[in-house]
């Protein structure tokens, strides 16, 4: 067994090489090169040929890469070649931005189930999916193995949540709402909060102005 | 002048412990441990140290942090001691849900101006402000010079709002549309893909299912 260490930053970068891959690939273009790929996401070609290298060779030295076959291979990596269905819970304003933010259908996440527990949305669809009350979770999600829970609730009931998630079987959860989550259970969880993109701002930001020169960056 | 290079994951756990820590301060504590602040937030002591040593020494050996101080402190590391004007532009799904995440004020993060191109938003108000439509963004904003720029526009239109607010001398830009952008300024550009933390999620779940050790860890 190998223990390969792959830096987040380089799952986060391959993710914007294969969106913009994509994009190439409805152009009809052939190959491309690390640079192109480079300037298309923003970042330097050392750093794309780098991140490309923890997963094998794909390029022609001198060529470059095919791009529907990188994009493919990139996709692969990530596991983004099968859809991956997700329950979410809560249908306030996120979890409408959510479920109406085109990127996820077009990456293959799939809104299957979603939860709420106001009697107002109980009852209605979104795109064909019927809200159905949070009592239910459990019951319906232990049924259909799920693999990605989205808590998209107010912090104070989202702990409760992650716990039916993960009676329920869902193997990781995506956490919108700001709180750490402590569940008695190895499943992963990633805590998106939404204010801390903003620090990292407000941090950085005071630096720039004072010319301080300590600044924050992805390694 | 010193070279210091903070990883941005300790902002992040940074902007994390001050949350923790801000709530420990209302149920009357006085002082803390680095365990303590590790348990309610999910990480290690020693990382809870580390990351706290970047920027001098809080604590008294064998007695703890005093609360309230460590707050303090943490909140003028991340330039949180005072507010910061925030410029939304896109009030659809996403802005409803960011002007209306409660996380934002607490943090003293308050939407000063919103702007969207819908004729049916423009002229409605949102917590006291008034949606003006974009075409006025440089003019109005050009006038107050603001700090942070959100963009929660669709990704066709991101890249000319954010000339715009480059124009307008924003100082740095979140942007949650799905693109990377690239202005011709050296302002600050942080892109919140909401899609790049479910496609680490499934990374790692597969690896997981496979039992697999490569695994992706912010360090």
């Amino acid at each position: 067994m190998i223990t390969l260490k792959i830096p987040e930053a380089a799952i986060v970068r391959l993710s914007m090489y294969s969106r913009f891959l994509g994009k190439k690939c409805k152009v009809d273009k052939n190959t491309i090169s690390s640079e192109e790929i480079a300037k298309g996401v923003g970042v330097n070609s050392a750093q794309v040929r780098k991140d490309l290298a923890y997963f094998g060779e794909f390029g022609i030295r001198g060529v470059g890469y095919n791009v529907t076959s990188l994009y493919k291979q990139i996709l692969n990596i990530l596991n983004l070649h099968v859809d991956w269905d997700i329950a979410l819970v809560g249908y306030g304003h996120l979890g409408r931005a959510l479920t109406s933010y085109k990127g996820f259908r077009e990456r293959g996440f799939i809104f299957s189930h979603i939860f709420d527990n106001d009697p107002q949305k109980v009852g209605t669809k979104v795109n064909g999916i019927e809200v159905l009350p949070v009592e239910r979770l459990e019951e319906v999600i232990g049924k259909n193995r799920m693999p990605i829970g989205i808590i998209a609730t107010p912090p104070d009931v989202a702990g409760e949540i992650a716990n039916s998630f993960v009676n329920a079987g869902v193997q990781s959860i995506l956490n919108f709402a700001p709180i750490a989550l402590n569940v008695r259970s190895n499943i992963e969880i990633r805590n998106v909060d939404l204010t801390v993109n903003l620090e990292v701002l407000t941090f950085n930001s005071v630096l720039q102005m004072t010319n301080d020169v300590r600044k924050v960056g992805i390694n």
